[in-house]
């Protein structure tokens, strides 16, 4: 690895340990939407991007956004992020990472005194997690220009509004959507994360190229049969809901495993009401979560398992209530984009990998505005939403070298193709 | 059916009303040791047997024990009963139905002047469910003189001990081993109980000869997985404690329906620890109740489903915890006994239709010293512990004549066979 790389990723992880130092909990990492310790660490952010001598703000999200702009006043905007929010109990990673591989990045583009094709700006999400308000992406949702305002009045548990919040952290929610990057000025959006998966990792391969981020359907079903003495009832007058619900859980999972390169089927929550260990189960109320980056595979499948879910029922003489909780379509990377990520990728001297990425990112609400990619890092045995989230010096390395290239080759593209 | 036997059995029935309206709650039947309301209910019950004209008496655990002596004062005892204490919100049946139809056998034993060949005891057992002290059988225990006094310090959830429980209802603790029948003492016990299973209801057939009681292994298993993204973490990367643990809930009941007529397995609770819908489930604790009237079948079915849960756990890769919580021994009913039994049946016009019981009753304790034997009565629909809980008319007239039978038969038997 050349020492340049080197050196700029243990910046990058320098200041990772810094604002991971900034956190609700002495003993853990946990800065959430709006607290004192989001503020901090985001004064923090912004004090960097300043020094590193972008144009920087505070929107009124809460987003802090640091930009670069082109001698062109035509040209559109390029946008590096990811969120500097983090679940209770977080790693230092997810987040702040891709957040400070763009400041790298564009500090790079100052230090070099770079003509710019284009306006690059950085951004700070400020709310991807969703924890405290339970809804995801409030701070890209507002530079995408799809903040929904009927959200403000929305409570957390101490009963503080969005609107309450915003205004604390000295935003003014009647210009939220006057901060948004209208949809005819974006050029493209790329967003660095770890991968929060095992695939890397087990694989040992640093870096891989995100194709598409899944989409996901979210059921809940309630299983009833008739509770009954597990002495007294003969094993064939039984209509055991939990038989009915274990028969869903593997099906559910072979259903996974025959598609395993399309999709994921997971029963994450299994509740057995009024359990004992004396008595057969009369009803249980289980999650399916099934993901995939193929809409038509994911609906298919979704038919397909509630299907089986119904004949097992019908079979056991169980009633069966099959309740859809939540649809996100899936959201494909844009493929010129990815060309040239996955010519960065190769340009750097790694294999090319392309993952659909399970989870969600703040990728998903921009990219209907913006063509979108995304750069996964290795992290330690797929760990996440966990302290023992950890990502190597050399891959980090590796993700500056392949961003940069990345960088290099949209210039080449966008000197040579006009914007319009 | 004769009306002697229906008028017989109205009367029971009407008992049975009045002692279910005497309840710690007035919406529902409650009745648990040691309350004021279960010693307003013995008192009432022994009012009954003090006006059926038997010796009566309450003895220190709060049995309510009536006697008729035979002539012969070198004679044994034979007992009939059931217990008075009831689950909480539980039905009218479980347990007074036998008390009360022996207090009408010994009524008419007493009306026709019958010469006894050996003395008869009714005992109305103060506590089986053992709901309070949640150690079950304390009744019959000490009238089988395996009484565990160091149960007497055990504490309700009040805090208030098994020694000053039976003072507060007048009786003596250091006086609970006199309280026994002495072993050699025992002719042989007879108890009649509601199925609260649904074999009769669905065979549409009134009562059963009891040739067991089941054994019982309770189990607590654990199953240890990885947690992991519901949307990261591959198919095949899994390590899901939940479709392990599903895997073994079927496998339990193909286990109880490939052995049908010998054993019943259940998984009654099943908790997802850490549960969400979007993580993969890490641990599991399932529970696994099996019962058999065949002390061999038991012993091989645990030794099977353990192997069996161990080699899905392996396969897996999952850590699995496999700890034995209760074992409970079958009790055969006493062969000579249900000989008897069975030809009353007959006698009285019913096919004879063998059960196991998978419910433990009073029985068990008793059988250690005595040949015990039971009849059970239909039950609607096989509801049990439940205010649904119902019997029919014909069927209490069915079982009255039956046990008049067994009676006749009795005497008869013993008035040709010395009892020494």
């Amino acid at each position: 690895m050349d020492d340049n790389y080197t050196s700029r990723a243990e910046k990058i992880l320098r200041r990772i340990e810094a604002l991971a130092a900034i956190s609700e909990d002495p003993q853990a990492v946990t800065r959430t939407f709006g607290t004192p310790a989001f503020l901090q660490g985001s004064a923090l952010v912004k004090s960097w991007m300043d020094a590193a001598g972008l144009s920087t703000r505070v929107d009124s999200v809460g987003n802090v956004r640091g930009r670069l702009v082109s001698r062109n006043s035509a040209a559109k905007t390029f946008v590096m992020a990811s969120h500097i929010d983090t679940v209770v109990n977080a790693g230092k990673y997810d987040g702040p990472l891709g957040v400070l591989m763009g400041l790298d990045l564009l500090e790079q583009l100052v230090l070099g005194q770079t003509e710019l094709p284009f306006h690059v700006e950085l951004i700070a999400f400020s709310d991807e997690e969703g924890v405290r308000y339970h809804t995801t992406y409030l701070g890209s949702k507002v530079v995408a220009g799809s903040f929904d305002p009927g959200l403000l009045t929305k409570t957390d548990a101490q009963g503080i509004s969005i609107t309450q919040a915003i205004e604390t952290m000295g935003g003014t929610p009647q210009l939220l959507a006057a901060e948004a990057i209208p949809a005819d000025q974006w050029l493209g959006y790329f967003e660095t994360h770890i991968e929060q998966g095992p695939v890397l990792w087990e694989n040992q391969i640093p870096v891989a190229l995100v194709t598409a981020i899944a989409g996901q359907q979210r059921v809940e079903l309630t299983w009833q049969g008739m509770a009954g003495h597990a002495g007294t009832v003969p094993m064939h007058m039984r209509q055991d809901a939990l038989a009915g619900a274990a028969e869903f859980v593997l099906a559910a999972e072979q259903f996974g495993v025959t598609y395993k390169h399309e999709l994921v089927a997971t029963v994450g929550k299994l509740d057995v009401r009024h359990a004992a260990s004396n008595v057969i189960p009369g009803e249980v109320v289980c999650s399916l979560d099934l993901r995939s980056a193929d809409a038509a595979r994911l609906a298919s499948a979704y038919a397909e398992l509630e299907q089986k879910a119904r004949s097992i029922a019908q079979k056991r003489n169980l009633t069966l209530h099959w309740n859809l909780i939540q649809y996100t379509a899936p959201v494909a990377c844009a493929p010129e984009m990815n060309t040239l990520l996955g010519q960065a990728i190769r340009d750097s001297g790694y294999e090319v990998v392309k993952l659909v990425s399970g989870a969600g990112h703040d990728a998903v609400p921009i990219s209907a505005v913006s063509p979108a990619t995304m750069l996964f890092i290795r992290c330690f045995k797929g760990i996440s939403h966990n302290p023992l989230e950890n990502v190597e010096l050399a891959d980090v390395a590796a993700a500056v070298q392949v961003a940069e290239r990345f960088l290099q080759l949209l210039f080449s593209h966008y000197q040579t193709t006009p914007s319009e």
